[in-house]
């Protein structure tokens, strides 16, 4: 079965880079020395990838990306959609072929998989404690260094939404700008003149009167920085329907339900990408 | 101060593709749309990085990398060495240059910090948790595709000690291979015959029996595979300065120290590197 | 003098590449055959980099990355900002190294710098043409394979704003879009939902029913493709001030100015770069 | 069809770069937006390339290469070879596969072809002014950084044929070299000495009297520069058959057939890969 | 005929890199002139790769991956496995496809295959010349940079076996270490307290007293440096058994046996890829 | 003092590649284990690069090049220049700086420097061999991969000059060529109406006869293939003058004389650079 790519799987293009990386990592020498001391290299197997814990997957055609790159004997069959559910002990992907090479990406694949569909995961757990409210989860620019595309795309196979991808194509103006550039109405006016007419102007501020005057300013999207539920539900109560509101800062899936209520439609969750917790995951091989 | 590099950072040639490869995805149009939009191009500033949470510095030095990958002009002092303790708001490094170029690398810089951080932070933790036992906390191969020799860098900043950095510099006979290539001892005699001299051969066991086996076949290290404390102490009783034996397999911080009891001189923990929580810290632009 | 940066030049880790491709094209075998023929290699002297016709300056800061890449031992000075005017025979720039450092990158600067002054003096012609209209010119995604972003900034050093960077940071709907997904309410719904909510939604039409179909779907830009400036007015008329008006397909300088005044808010000109023409330029050994 | 490959088109190790370049720059975050807000991932579909003005094609087999890179389920048929004549509306190649693919390449493809297609369809035109003189029309390495392979092949489709590639395989003398080194004579002997045997030495002149000078003391090749057609008559009178002569500088298609009769055997054109008029062309999809 | 991979032949990811830079360094004009100017594009014919000396056979399946690199539609079949003799005259490989490319690509498959065979040519001299001592003969990191891997992969097809692939996966300590750290004692326990279990400590020692320090310190190995066999003898009398001897410096084909008869386990041999002498081989066309 | 670069270094850019590649290989876990476990990191010595065999320096701009990609802090001072002599114990150059900086890049200088000047060694015995005949010594395309630029500039360091760099400046028509397209005067005429008139064109010949043909053709390199002395007098007697000659196949020291005297101008010897006999050199710490 071919999977279905619902979310946008990046090209190979952009997946090259961080597979060849691993790759090299784990074999700087040429050589998997336990393989080389223990199978004939005309050894044949095939080997299962597994769950062994309750969650979502992600980066499933990675396995056959992986396995290319090192060997273009394997041949890999994804039993599971990116997106689907796993359960303990479900077998997701098989693959077959030289034992060498089953052997010598295994741990190549697993650590992306595990890492991608721990961000499936926990979106998907962000995502359930709002359904419902009509607020969207999305990351942030908080993501590992050479995995952003990927990380990015987990959370969309998680159910979350993305934030701006990078500098480049979004305009968020934070504490920091404003400490540089002083005056929020005058900062906007020469944004507007300046960038992209395709770019929406988003705005951090961390009080009503800061939100009222951005959004005077015409900003597109106000971030509403560690505010509390109380105080989000004020701005919105006088915002909402003129601009966006997105809430930041410190959003855990205990409190998210509580914010979602508050009448902002995001809410970005920087843990999604920067502290995550791998799904557990193993290869078997399973000798005939 | 120019920091001390206690804990052997990787040099430039091997640190230079993961910070372009995290600029790049910051800059694909070569622009901070943000801060093209607001700042003059001859502003200049100063900026503080600062923890938001007690933990462990590591990757400092990784700083001032980035930055002259992203512009030359910048100055950057380093005010605490990696592997010393972090107190939340404690500034460890002061940043000075170009207001675009201070903004543009925050994120990048933030993302390699936190994450390392979390790393020694963590392996602090488990150091603690046995302090005085002899024993030694060291990483797996489940590391960030990319960062591997970053994250086993991290690991040493926190106090642990490293395992095999690849496939290419140790042996670990797992039971997929001995699934594969059937007997223990004609695989190990196999395998010293091949092998560089310099290459220690360690075997995964789950029992007595085949603890014994592998010791006796000529193993150096045994890997005790999810074994309970009660069997490992079993098997370091009968074999402890025969071999050097090694507790893995999900051990945590709860139950790090009773492992450390039953006599094995190695624990190895995957989830120092493949669950990380990010230590909070920010940037803060300080205008004069 | 440090020339300034009015246009947000692209930082290093995104011009090495290109600058590293073209003098490994000039150097394939390691030497400049003429200079080893005829020059000491202590041979020093100093250049001028002179325009040879009227236009404006782009890529300047690009002539002492592309000698800093070749020959660390060479000095340049930059006498002209980025976007300023160029007449003929106008010095812009002087080197002083080894002669054959020189000559070695000569070519490769020359042929940066023709090319982005190129574009940046037909975009401030465009620019000019409609001066006063409060209508902006803008790029599009034709631009040369690896030189985009400084392409994209030779346009804003010309006078021009830019358009979307890539397919991840710009969502436009075109006639090969709607002719696959049929239905444009239900296109935009469905993009709605998905897409980052920093990202404005643009769609092509052709006429005033697709335009007004299209703004009632809640389209943040129209472009309006090859139509006359009498049907760009009839949509304008109706649509000003609830989307934004795109103007794009063969506009020419002589025909922009009539666009311009059908009330349109942005042109988008294709030949900007991918038909430039360079502008001509020289550089001169001055040898003492 | 396999098209026939008569002009020696650059292999993959060579294309490699410029293509995946371009397809980094059009989807740096992953993810080509607009497929993904609009197009279920199986969906397929047909799509065409045509020529929307009159030329000649170049670049052809870059259309396989690019999806092949992206996608590598797409199929394309190139139904023209390079170096044949194009019509408007003329259909030259078919690509079939996902919707999301087929669009995602596009404009990567488009760019290199329309941009090699003009530089074949300028240089056939100046071969045409000059059919049947016996001259010859080349290139210069005023080439786009990071495309001169292409731009030459080019170049070759159109029916010119190349001069030099890079520093390392030709020796032109020019003016800079001379004001460095001084006297020409002592320059070839030098340079006979220490040269390649295999490489043929040109001297940039400006009158009969340094032609004269440069053919005596050994120049393989004259360039005769920025001169007009009646002084290089004079020099083709006394030096045709002695060297092989070359005229340069500023010629035009309008220049060109007076250049030609006055007895050069090579005529190099700056122009037509410094300042490239892209020829028109479109892909678009066809859906059943 | 799929060859045996019985020496672990480095992967693609491995490879890759050099393969491409020689193909980059012979077509780096994206030309084979003189096929260029005498083929048709079309013709196809067979061509062989012969042996011209006898010699051990290394690096054959480099030939299939450098034809894949330069064009996809050759076919080529390996006679002989790596590691077997061959023959003067002895054809070893066949290649059918594109006269092009099968004269493109010769030059890069022979230079690395003459270099590797040449490799295992000397290094099967060198184990033959101690056949029946028990002794291993091993290479040394002075490899050609860029080719490592492939050459320690060329020392075991000859029948050797490898030292340590670099500085992160072995510790010796040389005499600059110990003139660096003074006391051999503490420096090797400081070691063994930081280093990884899974590596073992070796120390350069050039006579018995130091021999025996380091095997109290704890020294798992030790590299006799340039020592005569007699004091070899003496140690290895002492110390055979408790420490893995190696004998190292200015061993030759005609002193390794008097070297082995000394009782050391290993016989590290820098000559085996600092100087190596290629084995003669050619490829000749057969022209149907 | 500065050294002279008399024999045109390679660029930057030139030799980044191999530099990165060869300390990638010996950092792959981003830690020379045994420097970690022995030096404090604030350590600092000198050292100095010292001959043991006499030769001729080639590469000693690399040693620079090496420490400053590994640590900026290193400082280098050459105290010969390439191409001169180097006599046992001669101390060529010194380094000052952090000991485990000084001790990674040891052998990565070594195993370039050794065989450089290798190359350079061999090279300077054959050009003394022949001394006096007006005969030059050439190289061939027989490098190791990746080194091309840099054993080509070793053959220059020692006197020797260059044959073509590459397949895309030089035509050389081989018995292969010949055997698929026949008549060799139509394969030049075809070649001359193709090919760059900056190339020079060279036809391998093994007789007279052959010779002939070839140079009434037009060729102007005849490449004499593993001819008698007697057999190449008898070809120059007949045309010398018209054409170059170039001996090659299989020319050792002992046989070069009478090659040289036989009327050829050009001898290429393969094995100037496919086997090269390393020059033995060293490292050592100098501790105060």
């Amino acid at each position: 079965m071919q999977p279905r790519d619902l979310f946008a799987f990046p090209p190979r293009p952009i997946t090259r880079r961080v597979i060849r990386a691993a790759l090299e990592e784990d074999f700087p020498g040429g050589i998997d020395l336990a393989s080389f001391g223990l199978f004939d290299a005309r050894a044949a197997a095939q080997g299962i990838f597994q769950a062994k814990a309750e969650g979502v997957l992600a980066g499933g055609p990675l396995i056959e990306r992986v396995y290319e790159e090192l060997d273009g004997d394997l041949e890999v069959e994804l039993l599971v959609d990116d997106g689907a559910p796993l359960m303990p002990r479900q077998v997701f992907a098989k693959a077959r072929g030289p034992v060498r090479a089953l052997l010598g990406a295994e741990r190549t694949a697993l650590n992306l998989l595990m890492r991608l569909s721990g961000i499936a995961t926990s979106t998907r757990a962000y995502v359930r404690a709002i359904e419902g409210t009509g607020c969207r989860v999305t990351d942030t620019r908080k993501t590992t260094p050479g995995l952003r595309a990927l990380e990015k795309y987990a959370v969309r196979a998680g159910g979350g939404t993305n934030h701006r991808m990078s500098l480049s194509d979004g305009a968020l103006v934070k504490d920091n700008h404003l400490a540089a550039c002083g005056d929020p109405a005058r900062a906007l006016a020469a944004m507007k003149a300046r960038l992209p007419h395709t770019v929406k102007l988003e705005v951090e501020v961390t009080g009503l009167e800061q939100a009222r005057m951005a959004a005077d300013a015409g900003a597109d999207i106000l971030l509403l920085d560690n505010m509390t539920p109380e105080a989000m539900a004020v701005v919105a109560r006088e915002l909402a329907g003129k601009v966006v509101l997105e809430a930041s800062g410190g959003i855990t899936l205990d409190s998210i339900a509580a914010v979602a209520r508050c009448g902002v439609q995001v809410i970005s969750v920087g843990a999604l990408t920067h502290s995550v917790k791998a799904l557990d995951m193993s290869f078997e091989l399973v000798v005939p």
